[in-house]
């Protein structure tokens, strides 16, 4: 279908056309499909790097990664403005680059803060489609930012969900979420952190928190959980105990029990890397992922290159077949 | 929510605009600016990537950092891919990418190829203009691959040279070098290594060797000698006892202690870290640098990102002053 090795020059896909062309269900796919060649050894992550740069409180840094069995390889370039809203801009910017695998040319430049959104969506709706309990009917949400309406309307496509549950710490900025809810024609309530786990059969967390906002004794046996707030020493989302309670999953073990939600576990000596299971390994069939209806899981969602560079090349791919694609020449 | 498509746009400067606006001057210019706030503390370079991707036979990676004097942030991502010469392509291929400080925002792609020939030759020259004899009469080369030449060029600006002698492992392809001294007006004469030193006042080694090409007896005082070749574990161009007689300068010490080419006499004990000035401290005038005439300097340049973004700094101002620049939305 593409026909990017053809064409001369660089492949240019800005913002409003990955707006366009990458819907939640191609990046569902792009995101399952890494994951899977994640687990079976095709693909793997560079070492992440992530600098305070002492200007502007800025964050800055790469992930990145290739993938052998979708011969995507390259980079993610950006980091975290917090000056950013003032001026009108998104405080998370990310550009995505493309090399060709067989010559290292650069073959596209993807605009990355939608498709990271999408991505960080898509994986926690992956864990919901291979971990979540069928019969799941509330979604809760910790957490109202800006990614928070994207976990909801990708988690809310995975289950025939009957009401939506969620909790922020400003509860004024619910407002965003419920109109997702209202938009989806679902019910939706303001709840406190214990009523939403009480009521809950899936949860995400999606925070930058850096204490536990969820006990382990009020989650109900059947849960699934997605943490996908934790993506740096220090942050913590859950109570660490659940990863002694629940089955744990992860998109890349290394990175999880690292700067991931299990952080805090594996130092409290609760778990090891050993009895984390990457969720590749459920899509790939290796692992039986939920076993029974009793069962809580839990999926460590940290966030790896591979999942930007997935999503990138589907967006190219789709770009350049639809005429929406700008050509330069380099 | 956003308004980053009404922002500037993407500046582009493809390898043929890189090759008309940055000259030898220019870069020697970039990248001593950059040495120098480097050693100020103003600039640092933020971890190496290099991975084997175990396809092709690529090494892949990233050079990377931040200049907060020259306001330079970005990354270098790209590698050496050993079968692009059959395909009529570089080995070696890279991009880098700007990106505003301000707001984390991608300013400008600058094709990396030939900026990396002409940074990687200004820092040699730059350890000349600050190291060598101002009487130095013979300009000696190891090695003859594609960047000999451009080593060549930019080295005989910074004396009055009056002849080139050189050696390389396979000695036709010393014609490249014999034609641009030849070009320069100068005579060249082919010896062998032990020769080269004998008759040679300023040395440049740039090879891919693995083990030492010239022997510490041979090297006579008052020499300067810049080994431009090793970047990585293993690789060798000079006796590491040279580094116990010489006056040892380079870019990084931290670089050049881990894989530059004083990584053979720190693990030997020949020399610690502190042994090693900066190169921007001589430029800073915080280091006399060489005070004899006897006096034998080495300068280890393994090369930095911020060398990278200081001459792709410098090609985005010239090529958007002439009207030379691509500008494309993101």
């Amino acid at each position: 279908m593409t026909t990017e090795n053809s064409q001369p020059g660089l492949v240019i896909v800005p913002e409003d056309v990955c707006k366009k062309v990458i819907d939640r269900a191609s990046a569902f796919t792009a995101v399952e499909s890494v994951f899977a060649a994640m687990a079976k050894g095709d693909a793997y992550n560079f070492p992440v790097i992530r600098e305070a740069i002492g200007y502007a409180d800025a964050l800055y840094g790469f992930k990145s990664g290739f993938d052998r069995a979708g011969m995507a390889l390259g980079v993610k370039s950006g980091g975290y403005w917090p000056g950013n809203a003032e001026k009108g801009l998104t405080n998370h910017q990310s550009t995505i680059f493309l090399f060709d695998p067989d010559t290292g040319k650069l073959t596209a430049l993807v605009g990355g803060n939608y498709l990271t959104a999408v991505r960080t969506a898509a994986s926690c709706a992956v864990s919901i489609a291979h971990l979540a309990r069928k019969d799941a009917k509330t979604l809760g949400i910790i957490g109202a930012g800006h990614q928070a309406s994207f976990q909801l309307r990708a988690a809310a496509e995975q289950r025939q969900f009957e009401k939506i549950v969620a909790w922020n710490k400003s509860p004024e900025r619910l407002d965003s979420l419920a109109a997702v809810a209202a938009d989806l024609g679902l019910p939706f309530e303001s709840l406190d952190r214990e009523q939403v786990a009480a009521q809950s059969d899936v949860i995400i967390t999606i925070t930058s928190a850096h204490e536990a906002l969820l006990l382990n004794d009020w989650i109900r046996p059947g849960t699934h959980i997605a943490c996908m707030g934790t993506d740096t020493r220090g942050k913590q989302e859950v109570d660490a105990q659940l990863f002694a309670t629940a089955s744990v999953f992860t998109d890349e073990v290394a990175q999880s029990i690292s700067i991931g939600e299990a952080q805090h576990a594996v130092d409290q000596g609760l778990l090891t890397q050993d009895d984390i299971t990457p969720i590749g390994d459920v899509i790939n069939g290796v692992d039986g992922g939920r076993t029974s209806a009793e069962q809580i899981t839990l999926f460590d969602g940290t966030g790896v290159g591979l999942q930007d560079l997935a999503v990138a090349t589907t967006a190219v791919e789709l770009a350049v077949a639809k005429g929406l694609a700008t050509s330069v020449a380099l």
